[in-house]
């Protein structure tokens, strides 16, 4: 049977609409709320949701359940990406070529605003239309990967540029790959089936790696104009990077090798289908 | 019937052992665990965390469900001071007579730090033995009342002086009432009275405006070593106030009032006991 495979760039469209109806719908005041609203609509691939998208349609999930999905990683990584950016962590002034929030507005809106898209999913989570238990166990999840993901930031911000490729690998895993392992794993928790959310989650988190390494040889040698945020900032400011240990060249051999091995995993064809042009588009990216 | 009235100084006691218990399980590393735990762990009058425990040993609920709850609401409350005291937001180097956490530490850590303890007390109340569906409530009520303590701090800090006090109470409820709301009601949620959570709801944002009209009183006469972080700030940075609109000796005569009032909406008398000796604590201190 051939199936067909959503196309990221008619996901995207689709998506933006349904998180800007969203947005407009939240009950904060008006000036609050464009600020909340900057960061999560100011471009962006949404390449999460649409990861959360492709499982879900492979398994028949409404789609009314899997937008929310979306909105809620998408949200929480806006507002994660919105407290990196402040001058007290990351310091970068652009964000997807356009200003970060701190420098469009303020850094105490930047900070708030961050705290909000934060938490926020949260409610997300639980409004969606599925049972009480099934919701207990997503949101038990989301808020560990959620947790994680705070904790890895923090690793990341204090790593030591003395530490092992072991070091690199559990920032990595705690800071990028978790949120990637939610949105491989969430899909199934939601149609209760537990045990192919486990074995999902662990792709995810693979795919996660692998996906912070092609970020990691963007930082180093991508112009701004293609990055959309300040390059080289990585070894600038001594984040961890798998290229402290390996040259850009071996790092893509190694991540294609890994990716082809990732994909033996997934038995739905239209989701290893999605996944290699996804692939496609990052590397050439 | 005579009831035996929780004293504050031995509750504060017993929580203190019981947050610093539960702060040791933390599963983060080690040098993060030191950031989290240093606003939690510096002081506090727990006054949150004991009239959740005022009501819940008038209605009988368990002491472990009651602390875990008080263990949510202040760590919220820690990570909410923490971003406040932030240079950008209130710029404030003291927090109960210690150095605030980013002078402690440095602001990414604060940053961090905040961030984390605002998200993690919905892990804390995803572990209450409640059943999944008052769970379900629990954590609706809990998300409402984050989301809206984020928003009254941003008003407080976008705050014209040319507002009203219709604009100023509206302020103090989302920023102080909400969370003295959810605590009058979270036991009632608990112990799936969802009436009287209601009307005690109710009860615990009018709680929580006197709290607040206090407080700015204290803002404006105490000194630095009674008040432990910088007294006068309210004015010196154009924040809403109630002062602004009739004497601290009008202010606290209309409040006395007010808690008179709302005494007569509780039936226990041993928390009426409590919340009487609460208020010549707060009044006197």
């Amino acid at each position: 049977m051939k199936t067909k495979t959503l196309k990221i760039n008619d996901f995207r469209k689709e998506f933006d609409k349904f998180l800007r109806d969203h947005l407009e719908r939240l009950m904060v005041c008006s000036s609050f709320s464009s600020i909340i609203n900057y960061t999560p609509l100011t471009g962006g691939k949404r390449l999460r949701p649409y990861l959360i998208a492709l499982f879900s349609q492979a398994i028949g999930l409404p789609s009314e359940l899997y937008m929310k999905l979306g909105v809620a990683v998408e949200l929480f990584h806006s507002g994660s990406l919105i407290h990196d950016d402040l001058p007290a962590i990351d310091n970068d002034d652009f964000r997807r070529g356009k200003p970060s929030l701190h420098k469009a507005f303020d850094e105490a809106s930047a900070i708030l605003a961050g705290d909000f898209l934060m938490l926020y999913p949260v409610k997300v989570l639980q409004e969606l239309t599925i049972n009480e238990h099934l919701k207990f166990l997503l949101i038990n999840e989301w808020i560990r990967t959620a947790l994680s993901i705070i904790e890895g930031e923090y690793l990341d911000v204090t790593y030591e540029p003395s530490s092992n490729t072991k070091d690199v690998n559990r920032i990595h895993r705690l800071k990028t790959a978790e949120l990637f392992g939610f949105c491989f794993s969430s899909p199934f928790i939601c149609a209760d089936r537990m045990e192919e959310a486990k074995k999902m989650k662990e792709t995810g988190l693979r795919f996660g790696h692998i996906f912070q390494v092609l970020d990691d040889i963007k930082d180093k040698l991508q112009p701004i104009e293609i990055l959309g945020k300040t390059p080289g900032k990585d070894e600038k400011l001594n984040r961890p990077s798998i290229l402290r240990f390996m040259s850009p060249e071996e790092a893509l051999n190694t991540s294609e090798k890994d990716f082809k091995t990732l994909l033996e995993n997934i038995e739905y064809p239209e989701v290893c289908e999605g996944l290699k042009k996804l692939w496609k588009l990052i590397v050439k990216a």
